[in-house]
């Protein structure tokens, strides 16, 4: 790859500007066009990062200008743009979830599969250091067979209430994480049981989804996967996992900017806040999956996370999601 | 109460050996019995803290020389011991379960909850210090209105076989601390999920029992409680709580015996050994407990757990392994 | 020893409180006298745990109705009498320091030495579990050989002027623990150079002593040892301690009640406070000197801190005292 | 400055190819020249970085091709470049120490201190994240006045022979940046203690100077700072601060590269190792270092470590020194 490998970003929000960001530090890489609706957001991203602006995805992909994609758009049109990248040979880095609906994800499989074009998943978090330091350390044996996976995840707020009436359902938007990361330890899960409540938030219970949620699962090989999540958390952003194993356990904890305690009258011991959201907690693990990306397209494989990755968290989250809904567990079938 | 109460111990084993002790230090109570139908295991306990040996509980309940008795026994003789309990007069505290059969447990439930006698149960749990000062918290205020609680408990090592086959089950055995503990958090609990896995000690599998298992259950304000069990821990014996609500989080951890904190070439910081197993973890709460009941028997209320806790925590170790052996989730009714 | 030890407390304060409870506590110990000026403290004691009050220690120590005494009558008692328990063959515990005045510490040195009696001094803090167990892991060749010792202590406020009046200045009264503590890492310690401040208190300097020290010492072996002390800490009582090898690193901490923390929007992690004073943070330790002193009783041996324990915490303690105010370091030998 | 900023390197050591890579990530920033005696050196950065190479520092300094230079290069070398760097109106991020003789630095000060150009001391440690935290919290009162400063600085091992030979003694050498930082906490520094030992490095006794030293510097406002330092640390590069004020104590500690906890039965909590030396453990502040001078220049200010810094941490070395080697306490005058 002697020349630099020219990026669409379609989809301005949030992650599309610090993706743009990376590519802009990026020397192998070239911000060509930035795509977005609303053309003030796409504007706010080359105004800091350079590029073209446009509010045509379909015409960016088809235009031969650009040789990979980063898509952050509405879940809705995730499938439809991955079509027409592998029809116009044109790589992509897809925002989680591929669907809201798990019918046309089977459908488009086998040409996601098949595709001559690096499709990779924006599942970040297998990429963060914390969880990969987490994962080298079981695949060393620290703590033997993996038996029992507990994985916390509660957001500082819940997002707005127009953003809740699309996201699918909690299982689909937030706990889908919490999915990938226990197929990240447990990567066959046969069966899930999902509670949801209604503890806080008016406007959730109103568009008929959770604020808060448990969910059980088992793998194939007798492993036990449970997952807490909340839509909000007073302390800030709450990432946490613990695997258990026979010979051991194994924790990762919240990151805080500095280690400065303080001991006063009022309360002994007094870490600093934690890091506040995503964007901040998991810098990292965008850059490396954006890396990661890049690294596969020169290699022809996808090193990050898969379409099927995408797919299994989908199953599992409309597991939970049934499970929740009708007080049954769901067996499911990842292959 | 100018005379000493008269104390007799049904069921020599390590938790009545603890209790002898307890009363021997307690200048207001006099060890008068013990009762084990092994006399070499009455010795045991009669030599160290004194009393006479029995190996008829009936008789010396019976016998007028008792005030009240502490109930060690099999589980299968609670029942009738409570019943000859109250009608001697003499009062009780009983190991926990009250009985593996939820029927025998209604049945009794009026005539003991009318009974002139105190009954207390032997969660000794909730008067362990840490869990103390942890619902003082709560009860301050410090997190506002409790939506999760999650409890993690892990034996260091499986019980042997026999004691697996006349058990109950897991959930019947072992997680019952736990629903117990959970109704101390949040005491109406509407609806319980659960799974089990074998994943590691075949004989435990062989008695068709579990030895990891995960509970979700929903409590009628819409709380979610999280329950991790298993029957082994490589690190020793694992008891922690951590309870979310909408203002905080609190979290109690495990006791070591020292601060003792070792940064060598082989690992940065290594904290000393977990206090291993429940009779050393738990010495100050079976004190507590015993303390408890005796001060009930003089205000002639019971201040520790009461018969219903003991009912309360049965019918939810019942639905669990309903739920863990059908796939649905069951709804209860602790009223 | 088929018959009781029969005790006497000097000196009805705050630790002679504590030791009478330990010896009503203590089936083979029988509280005979306490001793104390003022009829009212005593009282309070024997109300407690028996025994009958005296004004006259000498009487009592003649009286041959006691075996052993408990020394925690004002310092310049001290020497008197230990000199009236050699004469009377009455074992004696004594609390630090010896005397204010070196010299009547070598004066004394060789009659109590050579006493049939046995003579503990009660430096008490390396009987608690805490540093026993740091020195256990000193002593299993955890961290090789000692090259540095930090300690830090600091009291949550200070003693009253009329205390600190009469109290030696800060390096005899309240440093003596850690030049104690120091040699119990350090046995042969042969420099010390100390700076004092006087940082906070007014009445403090009023007396001409200092409120906040720090202290070097070399030992014989080329070992550092430092210790920081203030006269008060906003936060609690400060008891820590630092080991530092060739091979490692050993710290001791402050002890909680719990292992509580609270995560909440005002800060993420808040321990409980440090356990607040002295009686409460080294109530083991006091009944353990109690149970070594009995113990070296009966085996004829003083188990725990010696006469020229006593002695070398106090030749330490003068040469920080003179140092701090001389500017130069000052060479001791403690042989 | 609407043209970059022409940036030479002098000395490509260690520090010079960090900050040669800074240089290079900074767009307002050109590297133009790398100097070293030894060609392959100087080769290495500008086959990474780019630049030309030079073996003569005077010439590149009067080049007229560089507006900026970071000199890295052997102790004696600072002043005299400094020199020429003002004469060529040429600005100067010089590393520490300024010389290992007072007197020099002495005669160049007034020079320095009237110089046109940037004059900049290279001490990083001051721009670290951590004590950047630390200072703001103790800025922002949140622990009353400063009453004591603690600070443990090991490395993880011994420079060499031939590095020793020529560092000027410890406390010249490693202890500066403890100076420098008991500084930033405690600016007025009025007398110094210091005890060196030689605990377990041959080469350095053979050199004349101390693997492990402890310093106790007084303030003038009666603040007490103590320093403790050892050349070897098993666990890793140990750099620790506590600041103790009449409100309460902050900390800060080790950093890890991640949060990962062991719990296995050979150690209850193993934490990661300690990242393991200053290129590492401070590249934030080498950063921090480069960009303060840089936005120094443009604003006509030094924004970093000024020369008086770099003066006072070398007069407190040397009162260290003497002290150590005369059993005298020092007085100093920083002004």
């Amino acid at each position: 790859m002697t020349q630099k490998l020219r990026i669409a970003i379609i989809g301005a929000g949030r992650i599309g500007y610090v993706h743009a960001g990376s590519v802009n530090d990026t020397p192998e890489l070239e911000l060509v066009y930035v795509v977005d609706p609303f053309e003030e957001n796409a504007k706010k991203v080359t105004a800091a990062f350079g590029g073209k602006v446009s509010n045509d995805p379909s015409a960016v992909i088809a235009s031969g200008e650009i040789d990979a994609v980063i898509i952050g758009s509405p879940t809705a049109t995730h499938i439809p743009l991955l079509r027409e990248c592998i029809a116009a040979g044109v790589h992509a880095l897809c925002e989680k979830p591929i669907d809201l609906d798990v019918k046309n994800v089977e459908e488009f499989r086998a040409l996601a599969n098949s595709a001559k074009t690096n499709i990779t998943l924006g599942f970040n978090r297998r990429q963060d250091p914390q969880y990969k330091a987490l994962k080298a350390k079981v695949a060393s044996g620290a703590i033997g067979t993996v038996e029992q996976v507990i994985l916390t995840s509660r957001d500082p707020g819940p997002a707005p209430q127009g953003y809740i009436a699309v996201s699918g359902g909690i299982f689909r938007d937030m706990t889908i994480h919490d999915f990938d990361m226990a197929r990240n330890f447990v990567p066959d899960i046969v069966e899930v049981t999902a509670f949801g409540a209604n503890s806080f938030c008016d406007y959730i219970k109103e568009e008929g989804d959770f604020d808060n949620i448990s969910v059980i699962m088992k793998g194939s090989n007798n492993e036990l996967i449970t997952v807490v999540n909340s839509r909000h958390a007073a302390f800030g952003y709450d990432q946490r996992a613990e695997i258990f194993g026979d010979k051991g356990m194994l924790q990762i904890s919240n990151l805080s900017d500095t280690t400065v305690k303080s001991f006063t009258k009022d309360g002994t011991t007094a870490g600093e806040p934690f890091m506040d959201f995503f964007l901040e907690r998991y810098a990292d693990s965008y850059r490396n999956e954006l890396k990661l990306f890049i690294e596969g397209i020169k290699t022809g494989k996808v090193l990050g996370s898969t379409y099927d990755d995408g797919r299994a968290a989908l199953i599992l989250a409309d597991a939970a999601h049934e499970s929740a809904h009708t007080g049954k567990s769901i067996k499911v079938n990842l292959k």
